[in-house]
């Protein structure tokens, strides 16, 4: 947990008036049919707005035009503003009496950098409140037709993230490798070789079916199906770009049989099945 | 996959006007602030609606006096219509022209049988959505203040479910009891100090924190922390009943410092932490 370099006073009693607070707020996989209603009543509300690149425009586009916005993006080959600066800008907004919307693409606590934000908050002494997002994975699931659960096929669903921010991927192999579970991973798209291939290293079957869905939910999305084996060379001729997922498990193969009468009144879909 | 009892016609094409369909929409948590947007609109317009024990009452308040309710619930206590029985009369509906309001608990693709009804739907050649909710795991995990995933001390997070329902618990334990992964346990109350103890014996550490949320999100909201070790006899002697959602892993140990700051304007919370 990082700390605040700031000076961190006793946190107020109630009925301090001056401080102000932050709503970290997910605001899900990218339509904006999916925000929760209490997600848009924070937007439609904003004072101060901090976001980065996972937020999407359709979102952005409902923030009253009195709100102050602030990008924090955060994009590998882009200016970015780093964490601990992005953290020291809410705590001084809070406490010069903001009310700090700090939105969040999919779901604050997963793969979000929520905890390492409330935690210099709690630091600090600023109260915030957390807003739950419909999460990439079920957002994509829902949207291209793969359960991400199955009594036989996949009783459990493990989340893992594959960027390489940090210059590595270190995973727990085995475990990812395991049978009858799905698999997604978030932010792997670069990796997305590496990580097929210690997959099957590691014993899961080379033709376990697997897909990466882009822009789950809006209408650029599409969605490359295949296996393990296949997939990394496919994706690289879809030429896809992120922001995507991936899906590894029996589940996916589900989607074959379900998509055909997947009702089209939803968001549209551009397929690029094999 | 169950396949229909009933005869399968084609799937109709384009503009066949008499087939209705089947929206299979998660309604969250329980607090109807956390819908999206278009499961409340899908909800305001309902024709039909089929729902069971984990819908929220506070959800079904917000249903058009003149939809027609068909309760389906399943709990295992109780008098239930059986999952193939919910499948039919889904289908049954659908080929009548009627716009079938699929209700569930969270995320229809995450533990809730989801996928078995929309393969019967498949099958059947009935047009169907899947409309994403707010799982229990990212709802609760906000509103107690405890992060799914963290850099350093969980960068996967894996869901399971502790359902008895086939009367054993078969869960892949060596993946399970492996470190730096949080673990959501669903349905897995009664399960539980079966759960704590295996996953001791496999080698996740007794001291590892836990936590059980009863009612996540709801105005009865309670949550019991502690260890492996000590969880079963705290949730025993706190009385817990379902719904839960089982939290274990280090980022437990995160909501103590964080929750004494988490502001109180979101969903009132009654604490049961030692």
């Amino acid at each position: 947990m990082e700390t605040n370099p700031l000076d961190q006073p006793a946190p107020p009693g109630p009925g301090s008036g001056s401080l102000g607070e932050v709503l970290l707020v997910g605001t899900g996989p990218g339509d904006p049919d999916l925000l929760t209603l209490r997600a848009l009543r924070l937007i439609e509300q904003a004072d101060v707005v901090l976001y980065d690149n996972l937020v999407a425009d359709g979102i952005l586009a409902l923030l009253p035009p009195t709100a102050q916005r602030i990008y924090v993006g955060k994009r590998r080959s882009q200016h970015a503003l780093r964490q601990e600066a992005i953290n020291a800008m809410m705590v001084d907004l809070a406490r010069a009496g903001r009310r700090v919307l700090r939105l969040k693409g999919g779901d604050p606590f997963i793969f979000g950098r929520g905890a390492e934000e409330i935690g210099t908050l709690s630091t600090a002494g600023i109260p915030f409140q957390v807003v739950p997002g419909i999460t990439a994975a079920t957002g994509a699931a829902a949207s291209v037709g793969i359960p991400l659960t199955h009594r036989d096929l996949a009783p459990a669903c493990t989340f893992v993230t594959g960027s390489l921010e940090d210059g590595s991927l270190e995973l727990d192999w085995p475990a990812l490798a395991r049978p009858r579970q799905t698999l997604v991973i978030y932010m792997g798209l670069l990796a997305l070789p590496t990580l097929c291939e210690r997959l099957i290293a590691h014993g899961r079957a080379a033709d376990t079916p697997a897909a990466v869905v882009q822009q789950a939910t809006l209408p650029q999305q599409r969605i490359v199906v295949g296996t393990l084996q296949s997939l990394p060379q496919q994706v690289a001729e879809a030429r896809l770009r992120a922001p995507t997922l991936i899906l590894v498990g029996e589940v996916v193969a589900l989607r074959e049989q379900l998509a055909p009468i997947l009702a089209r009144t939803g968001t549209p879909q551009q397929d690029r099945s094999p």
